[in-house]
């Protein structure tokens, strides 16, 4: 699977626990089944919304076998590695690789603040560990850096980075990269991002959050663009916009828990600190969900 | 012509100054002649580009007198008031209609930080002291406060209040602004935004400086959009972006009147401490500007 | 008077209003007369806490007019000169040091970010203007640039640059300075600082709002530092320290103006979009100074 | 040791690491003999400058171990713990006071942004965990949220939450948490920090990197604060200041690891993707240490 290219409609799964912290396999594996059956194109297991940044790697090893086992090879498991140290985020790549997934979103958090080239020292380190694609990510809201056009650039020698995935709202700066990287780096849109926008500009997809609550929606969304009805693409995505826009009030993988659990899939609050949703913040999003239709 | 609604591209116009600041009314002139014989659909004299917050009054009502006589009714004038005192913006709001501007573009610049209420109050009282539209500007990254949408929903229920021109560059919260207030705010896009995307959103056009520049391309766009050619119209605002890029990073107004000059319009520097683009930024404005074609 | 050293507390005056906006001169007077009782070391009407920003200059010169006649050369009078642009701050610089100022404290306020050149030249050009010391102003919260050690150096080398007020609350970069010009500049306190700090820096004086609503207790604390009893300075700093905070967080020149006003001078509200103080604001106002013992 | 009060001097360690990672045990007990032997009053490793957030669980253990055993209980052992999740922190803040340390100094790292409550009861969950005293660790340049005064008066409920250790370099919001929180919190001055005036404030301690490099210059300086002995202080204050100011500019660990390979322990470089010092780093660390004497 690992030779195509990946498009489309992929969600950042959440990673389903019980109280005392332990994964749900079974409910993992039904929600895999679920997306899949309403069409989406791939699988996103760890990334931010799946708190990739909290658990420790036994759980997160756990998640991508189950993930990638119920996947069946229908649809490609991009899985997040999301580790603070090159060291830790190199071996969990190799893992990732060798446990089925067919590429790695690369998240990198920080404690220290990072220089541009602390940034492209560390993702190269993980593109020439491993064979897969990987997908670049950058979240400036959540790190402390960012990266600049002349750093992809950089990056974008390495063969296997194909992809990014920007979460900084600013559409301009896409439409900047994607005029000067071309079809060096295909970009995914964020929540944060208008994503009929970024499909537009020439985004091969979305990936994100969202995406687990209105599965169909998104397909929708992304067929229609690629077909080039934009008219129609931009009606949809008026509607579907609040759910953006309460991923950006709330706190992402508490809002997500919270929708799925709306719509009957038990799986549990985010790691603490995080929090469960509280009651204005479910009240809200149930009433998105109602609007749109999945609820 | 005030009972027509706005729409379309509306040039931020420059101010062009001899060295010992005064006012080039010859020059200022040409630039209008020009720009309507490009087909522009208003002119905006006196907004940010036009260094609206750095002259006296004096020379802000000669501004408006040239542009309102050179304009003589073809195209509507929307000229800016830019005051830090409520009283001294009604007053100049006043002065503005008065002289014959169709509408007025309210900016509000601040030396200490503002309370929503603070902001509400600003604009409504220059509303209520003027009968013609009255255009709301904000620019989160030069003033120190923001429209929330509950502003601008009590500010739209001024009945002269009908226009938004935002220039924060977040695309999502222009959908979530035309999304809640619909019909009774119109946006305007700045250079910060891509203008093909507010235009989706159902913006009523690109107010800004680089308009000056590329007056043309700019009404091309707009017809586009209008017409719903979309593939198009973003083909074309992909060539231009490269201009409101070069804008965000150099200084708005040395970087329209430099390239003026360069078009041959002697439109002089900035106001210092602002000061003309150094050898670097002309030559990147100057490059921009022939690739476009129109150098 | 200008040929000593500025040194000592400096009250930032308010500029008393009635509800059209005209200067209140007699309250002016008796307030000068008040704090010079009170044994202020100087006067600087039109800083921030005068509303420097928002006053026409026909209002400006009248504060200065009636400041230096009522100081009668008793104290040193610093009169703010805070304009947009260099030209109408080197206007007014010299119109202020001919209406009898002894001093000019210069505030660049700015619509459009500048570039640390800008910011430098400025300055500089303000003080070739005149023949009186000038004191820098930087408030980083209130502006959009702030002096870096080397403009700093470049603007000491203008003999009439001797001192500075910063407003950044960052007292290890005023150590930096102070260790870096050493007597090549002066540091003048503000209240984000906490003053005594300052003092065993080598600060020579505080120059604030606060100092309007406690002047006794501000000499005594600078006298105490003078004479280097820094245990009883820090105590007396101690019980003052409340004030300083309720300007952090209420409005300025409205904080001082509710103060004013409870101690029996009727110096009005400020400038609209500013607006006085509100009903919590004034209670915990009215309670910090009956707590000081100054109410 | 746990029942007295910490006070003075607790150098952060470093983790000294050879070039695969591993822990270089000998360097860490020479170091702590060093610094032990030069007067420090306690030991801190696996602070921010011991790159605790980076580090795994099994080297941690390893580095408590270690710096517990070297101590003899001379002096105090306050040990980091630095983890984003509370499951997390309080099975290692447990792990850790059972290994010895007589006290913790708690980090809270985080990806997602976090509201106040989440704040609060992580660092409640902890302390109630151990029995030891725990320092409260706050840097909102690091991190993404700050201690407010209300937080901090929920928190020193805790019978065993007793320090503050905050590395705002707001020197004002420290006395204004001096003046409300008084004996119920101990305040622990970083290097962000001028740290003779937070003697001054009150202050029980300075808990920072520079300490590993200037150890007996910073006892003295201690002792001399302790003893009122203001303007000395001071004068010992302004030669070491310039090494807090290179901590700001240039990585924290890199910084002090630099500095201490010049000193003769060869502590190694941090952890990818931070870097060893650049050669201009260095230089300015050299030149620094050189002028302190300590070099």
């Amino acid at each position: 699977m690992s030779q195509e290219e990946f498009a489309g409609i992929f969600p950042y799964l959440v990673t389903p626990i019980d109280q005392s912290g332990n994964l749900k396999e079974d409910v993992l594996r039904d929600l895999v089944n679920h997306l899949i059956s309403k069409g989406v194109h791939g699988l996103t297991p760890l990334g931010s919304t799946g708190e990739g940044a909290y658990f420790a790697w036994e759980v997160k090893k756990k998640v991508i076998d189950v993930v990638v086992k119920a996947a069946k090879g229908h649809v490609p498991v991009i899985a997040g590695v999301n580790e603070m140290t090159t060291h830790g985020a190199v071996k969990q790549a190799i893992a990732t690789e060798r446990a089925g997934a067919d590429g790695i979103l690369a998240v990198l958090p920080t404690y220290f603040p990072l220089a541009d080239i602390h940034v492209v020292e560390h993702f190269r380190a993980i593109a020439r560990a491993v064979s897969c694609p990987v997908v670049l990510y950058t979240n400036p809201k959540f790190a402390k850096w960012d990266f600049t056009i002349p750093m992809l650039e950089e990056l974008a020698e390495e063969p296997n980075i194909r992809y990014l995935k920007d979460a900084s709202g600013n559409t301009g700066k896409l439409l900047s990269i994607a005029n000067t990287l071309q079809d060096r780096i295909r970009i995914f849109s964020a929540s944060a991002h208008v994503p009929v926008f970024v499909f537009m500009i020439g985004g091969v997809g979305w990936m994100a959050g969202p995406a687990c609550l209105i599965p169909e929606q998104c397909v929708n969304l992304f067929n229609m663009a690629r077909e080039k009805r934009w008219e129609e693409a931009f009606e949809l995505q008026k509607t579907l916009w609040s759910l953006n826009v309460a991923f950006q009030n709330y706190s992402l993988a508490a809002c997500v828990k919270a929708g799925l659990e709306m719509q009957g899939f038990p799986v549990g609050s985010p790691l603490p600190p995080q929090r469960q949703l509280d009651e204005e913040g479910k009240k809200i999003v149930s009433q998105i969900l109602t609007n749109i239709g999945v609820l």
